[in-house]
């Protein structure tokens, strides 16, 4: 099937009026997504695994099998959920380009040597459990179901019965996360993640499809700022201990730490209690999201706020506390593989600051790479952002090519 | 029965882990308090009325009748539902001391010459559907109905169906709101409203009652930001218009504006869209409460605040606009009832920067009082807040004292 026959396919799941998607995982619009992957490993005779966590991979068997140690696999895909309110593009063409890309090297009568494998890994995006790629960090041993089992949504509801109310039946491991990703390393060649690009890099290069050379280091950091709940008219403002005050200095603090430095720092997430119009809250919560080019300069950039926050919370005569939710460091990807997949191909090499779980998979050991496809606007976590069809096809045949290459 | 006992029976009711209150209107916790209303009405054989809105008043008849057009009433009372995460005191510290006051001129032998009325207005706070002093405004008439059955919850619940679960039958009033005013105008000699301090002027002048002057001005005005949801990884700051730094600048301009004129400025809700850690937000919406001495002033202030916001949005390249939810002008009350009420007393005469159910009878034409009972720590709309008991006991005989007077 060509990608635009497959992005249709998925248009109408878990979209909202104003064209924004909702796919968190676990909920009635993902489980969808998940029985659309199952139907399109079947249609295509794939053999289809799903791993304890929640975790979908569809094989191109050789020799009736799928991948495994003694005949590790070329892996290929993305994940199917999205940020709150985003985009059709950001996670689903790395899966849909996959199965294309699969099409099109069975019309080109392609045998590959190694399996072939299709990917969709759970909670890339971290929009529901606050945990950015639960999926391959789980599936690489990188967290332990230990710690997973305990995360909970935004209403308090813990992973696990999240799961099963997807009608998934998680099971206690009964490996260590160690012996997981072993297992996991040992089935893979390597891994090739096709993603719509977030910036406009592509743009600038006349270019429709890229290479990935690293991933920035970046982090989530929980800022709670805890001040004295007062009323808004009677209170006199000398004699308030107001959070919100701390925290809006800190989002400002943060967006012009990152603009000097030319990283990238957001409060785009809060939370405040009580949250009533005529209260002075209590508390504020607010998350911030941090990204620089190197380790050192990501920790210089969240010490910055951090410190220009504190300075503030003793003038508002609030308490803070930082707690870093999840900090990964840089990535660079596997330089061999680059050269092998790059080599003869005008695609540029281009680094993201984005986190993709072949970051996370490249952190395991396993040899990963990332294609990008052009985005025009750039715009991307948004009902806004786009590829044009023409670069998709492009995408698709860049996939099959490298796929080809590698499982030759 | 005495204060004590009477503050110790609500004690439980709608209380969380943290000691603090949501008795939001017609929840489980106010339904509870409800009944509560109506068996301290039963107990002292009181005529209870409830009005299609909600509100609740029980009489102390005179020859067998509550208040009417031909024999006005003297009402006394507060509120029971409490802001989020509120305090005891207030609200039911009117009621109570209310019922409490009853208690003791029937102790004392006394028999009015008026019908003595116990009230408790629905929603004053207007934590749940965002209108505070909602019962007394539309039974007064201030607001129509046609208005209010249009106002809906955080959960978009629309109020006539949070009546409804609840168990109340909202029906549709038959008279026009003015006739609904002018109909409790007629009945009502005047109204008292007993409540807890909400500030420390009672403290600075060592008296633990105080009479009220009058309420400031003050207003809610929505503050609405539209900027570019994206990628909060690969979106250069320079690209962004991110409209959580225009509501930072603005909760920090509001402060600074309230703090140099003497006013008070309070951004203490927000809403953000999507509200992700990893995605700029599209739309961040922020709730200003202002409050001023005069009129004039509190215009100044919110005009202020809204061009320090203007300047910022158009930095961000951001939209806003701004709407202001409820505005309720200054409110002298009634200098012929102070005096009659105040003589021979040593009530000190304070002003109040909050609103209140008296305001809004007052501004209705309807000559009322308000009396106010010592605060500490001057904390309010806290689970802080707090007033000693011998105080609260103070408050009681003030007010039967009051109530004396007023129904000879």
């Amino acid at each position: 099937m060509s990608v635009e026959e497959l992005l249709r396919e998925l248009a109408p799941v878990g979209r909202v009026r104003g064209g924004g998607y909702y796919r968190q995982p676990f909920t009635a619009a993902e489980s969808e997504l998940r029985a659309w992957f199952a139907e399109a490993a079947r249609a295509r005779r794939l053999v289809l695994e799903a791993d304890i966590f929640g975790n979908l991979m569809a094989w191109w068997p050789v020799d009736s099998g799928p991948a495994s140690a003694d005949r590790p696999g070329v892996l290929t895909g993305s994940h199917l959920d999205s940020v709150l309110d985003g985009g059709a593009y950001d996670g689903p063409l790395g899966v849909v380009s996959a199965f294309a890309a699969l099409d099109l090297l069975r019309e080109r009568g392609f045998a590959p040597a190694r399996p072939l494998g299709v990917a969709a890994f759970v909670e890339e995006e971290g929009s529901r459990f606050g945990l950015a790629c639960l999926g391959s960090r789980l599936a690489t041993g990188a967290v332990g179901w230990a710690r997973a089992r305990e995360l909970r949504d935004a209403d308090g509801v813990f992973l696990p019965d999240a799961m099963e109310s997807a009608g998934l039946h998680p099971e206690e491991p009964t490996t260590s996360p160690e012996q997981i990703g072993a297992e996991l390393r040992a089935r893979l060649a390597c891994y090739v993640e096709l993603h719509v690009e977030q910036g406009r890099d592509l743009v600038h290069r006349d270019a429709a499809v890229g290479l990935g050379s690293g991933i920035w280091p970046h982090g989530r950091y929980r800022f709670e700022f805890a001040g004295e709940a007062n009323h808004a008219g009677t209170t006199r403002m000398e004699d308030r201990h107001d959070p919100m005050l701390t925290y809006a200095m800190t989002a400002l603090a943060a967006n012009k730490q990152a603009r000097l430095v030319g990283a990238r720092a957001t409060f785009g997430r809060i939370e405040v209690t009580p949250n009533g119009t005529n209260a002075v809250p209590s508390r504020v919560t607010g998350w911030l999201d941090a990204r620089a080019a190197d380790a050192d300069a990501l920790a210089r950039l969240v010490a910055g706020v951090e410190r220009q926050a504190r300075e503030r919370a003793d003038r508002d005569g609030t308490a803070m506390t930082v707690t870093p939710e999840s900090v990964s460091g840089e990535v660079a990807f596997d330089a061999e593989l680059a050269a092998r997949i790059g080599t003869g191909r005008d695609w540029p090499l281009i680094p993201t600051a984005a986190g993709h779980d072949a970051g996370i998979l490249s952190g395991a050991g396993i040899p990963s790479a990332m294609l990008f496809v052009r985005n025009p606007t750039g715009v991307s976590h948004s009902p806004a952002e786009h590829a044009e069809l023409a670069d998709c096809q492009l995408g698709v045949q860049a996939l099959a090519d490298t796929l080809e290459r590698l499982a030759s």
